[in-house]
């Protein structure tokens, strides 16, 4: 296989001669040099080992991107493109070192349409003050990664993220219209457009989606929004186990219901949040969280199929939140479950596999089996609806990690087996690159390498991300 | 700006030997030869002149596909890949003749997985074909070209095809899962998954829908679908202009209204109506037609918004299809629409810009001023929802036909100081290349020219689409 080239440290003096350039022409307070200053920019929320940048540069304005992105292409030193560090495959880690470039700074939400129903906002934009400012003004934006409140645009859309909503309304992808780029050099592109529709050329913006900062870097990007729902309507189903859980999730949209999540939460899971001191009903072996959106006249209805559809699967129960404090009850108990996961472990990591929804049953038998046999505790849940599921795997020696990965390595394997994917939003980053080849082919991955040389022939932004490198090793 | 390499028609030599070896390995009844034979595909529905293919290979199965595109490469004759030919921008219009590479053959339904909402379908598939089988297992794919009972899924992932129901849903693009690719050379890629949701590596499936047969030639294509709807809503909007249907539609959306399509029709189409013998209510100076789809109680929620809106524009007469034939009788009225335009003169080209949907009547009020001065007839209707409009301009003398190109050059600048684009569902092709430069900036087009050689160094596939090539006249 053609691999991509090892990710290089840049020397001392190409180091220090960035450092002057960048210094020079952003001023001081933009340019950190000091290893203190520059370690909280080492990992992301990935279980990685610290990289510590060599620079970090805090981006105000898009010319400080091209600057910096105008530098480094002459100092040959790698970029690292970076905003929130959420997350959870090691995208952002700078592994050859070298400049991070942080575009927090960029939060302005530039303009909210309200007659276009389209968004613009800058990198920096936190997910939630969009959501917040697009509802203010009668509109929606889906996507709803569960680090919503941190998270920032530019890294959505490096890493597609998506949330319990995918499941209805298609993960970030299907919302960017347009994106302001820079590529290594420093060069704007402006791809896509401001219409809420278009096919001029090549979808390069539908490219640079999840491209996991290995193309451009991201300044404002263009949104399109729909009609705030009327309503949305929570429900809880309760069944005996997964396996019902799974049937029911066919049969709901068999029935002819589109709810715009189905969230899955394993026996496990239930018994951490049980034992975290959470109200979670004792018969329950699995959980579906499901929301209806819409009008409120049609969501009743739709409800209804849904009550229906389980009914025809071995099921315990379903709670319909009548008012806006029963919603509530029913997600805090969604919330309840990720603090509840980290008292079981000292270590935890979190994959996040897709695998047809009727496979779901049959993925979590085998990992129990291999679980038994490498003798490592785990748990999971997820987006049901789209089969996408974050197997959490758990321990508290650090010399466990080993019999940890040889789990995971084989969650991989059966997930290929049974036609699944790598990764439902999280990407590849670092964490799964060894795994790439499992389940895509040399030739496939020799054409993503001959596009990312379309855009940055010498291999500066972002090395050593999604494809396998020569000679590095990752974990 | 850097231009393709001007497409360059094979040697008698190269055709022969290709068409020997071909026949060798297809069987003569699959490789056509005669001039006579092959006429039936020099063109597409576009007004292009015409370029007969000096071969049609006609494929079957994907080895088909794959000894076609290995003997292309090795004698170096271009390759255009065809399915039902009813582009729209000369997308398989074969410029440099050599081979046309023609998929409708493959057209079976190998797969509609009712428990995953999962289509595959081979390239040679007609939509409605598609439309039927989901909708038999209860499953519903959105994507609907007006040339749905003839066009095929594999133009249609080429153009990245939409349709009405592209204003709720999308277009093509986003039902695409995965695709059996196979680039020039013959290697089969298979890109995508078949999961509702995944991300790993680069989005080449999205990269390659909309490329217009010009990085690969598609087999096999996975497709996400939806449950089916329980009812959809017909109404008929009647606005005395154009300006207070757009202003309808803003308003449509801000009183929190979804509807799948709100199509447009202005006072010339309707005029074009009433003369074909169609009772068009004589006091509409436009028309939107819209359809609500989902729950049936959701829907009569949902078409009282809409009613509401449209009181707040000048506006006339809402009409709600109160069953499936006034239904019927709503969309006949849309159905009856292309003839009678049809009527109204010898040559017709139907253009297919989308401004913001607010700047609609600025762009048909410059789009007036332009056909009084250059002297020629026109009219618009389209995907208002979307701000798509399909201009079509008329003439009868083929000597008018350079005052027509004036008028078109300028649709384009206006649509583009509007801040639109080019092409909404139609794609570049042929005819739109020489205003690319309008809309797209020389790095970008430099980019996607690199992409393209990504896949196809020797540009065989399709050459002379979408950019600019040197020295090729294209109209």
């Amino acid at each position: 296989m053609t691999r991509a080239p090892h990710p290089r440290r840049p020397t001392p003096a190409q180091v220090s001669s960035a450092r002057r350039e960048l210094t020079l022409k952003l001023g001081p307070s933009r340019v950190l040099s000091e290893p203190k200053d520059c370690e909280a920019f080492a990992r992301d929320e990935s279980e990685t080992e610290l990289f510590v940048p060599d620079l970090v540069v805090l981006a105000d304005s898009p010319s400080a991107i091209q600057i910096t992105l105008e530098i480094a292409q002459r100092t040959e030193v790698p970029v690292t493109p970076r905003s929130a560090g959420t997350g959870k495959t090691g995208g952002a880690v700078p592994i050859a070192h070298g400049i991070v470039l942080v575009t927090t700074g960029m939060n302005q939400i530039k303009e909210i349409d309200r007659g276009e129903g389209i968004a613009v906002v800058g990198p920096g934009v936190i997910l939630q003050d969009l959501h917040r400012a697009a509802e203010a003004e009668g509109w929606f934006y889906p996507p709803d990664p569960n680090s919503l409140d941190t998270c920032c645009i530019a890294g959505n859309v490096a890493e597609n993220a998506a949330g319990p909503r995918a499941f209805k309304y298609g993960a970030t992808r299907d919302w960017v219209l347009g994106i302001e780029a820079f590529v290594i050099g420093g060069e704007q592109l402006q791809v896509g457009h401001r219409t809420r529709k278009g096919v001029t050329g090549y979808d390069v913006t539908s490219l640079l989606v999840g491209s996991e900062g290995t193309l451009a870097v991201f300044g404002d990007v263009t949104l399109k929004l729909i009609p705030l729902p009327e309503q949305t309507l929570s429900m809880m189903a309760l069944f005996p186990d997964v396996a019902s859980a799974a049937a029911a999730v066919a049969a709901i949209t068999d029935n002819g219901a589109h709810p715009r999540c189905m969230e899955l939460l394993d026996a496990t899971t239930l018994q951490a949040m049980r034992d975290a001191g959470n109200p979670v009903d004792v018969r329950a072996g699995a959980l579906l969280m499901l929301d209806v959106d819409g009008e409120e006249a049609g969501n009743l209805a739709c409800a209804e199929r849904i009550a229906d559809a389980c009914a025809t699967v071995p099921f315990i129960d379903l709670l319909v939140a009548q008012d806006a404090s029963q919603r509530d009850r029913i997600w805090a108990a969604r919330r309840a479950m990720s603090p509840a996961i980290r008292r079981l472990s000292r270590f935890k990591l979190s994959e996040d596999i897709v695998v047809p929804r009727l496979k779901m049953p049959d993925l979590l038998l085998r990992t129990e089996e291999q679980a038994q046999r490498h003798g490592v505790r785990w748990l999971a849940y997820g987006h049901g609806g789209d089969g996408n599921l974050h197997v959490n795997f758990l321990w508290d020696a650090p010399e466990d990690s080993g019999r940890v990965q040889a789990a995971i390595a084989q969650l991989f394997r059966d997930t290929v087996a049974l036609r699944g994917t790598l990764s439902g939003e999280h990407g590849i980053g670092l964490l799964k690159q060894p795994f790439l080849d499992l389940e895509q082919s040399r030739p496939l991955i020799d054409l993503q390498l001959r596009l990312k040389a379309a855009f940055d022939p010498a291999g500066l932004l972002n090395p050593g991300k999604i494809f396998p490198s020569v000679g590095h090793s990752t974990c």
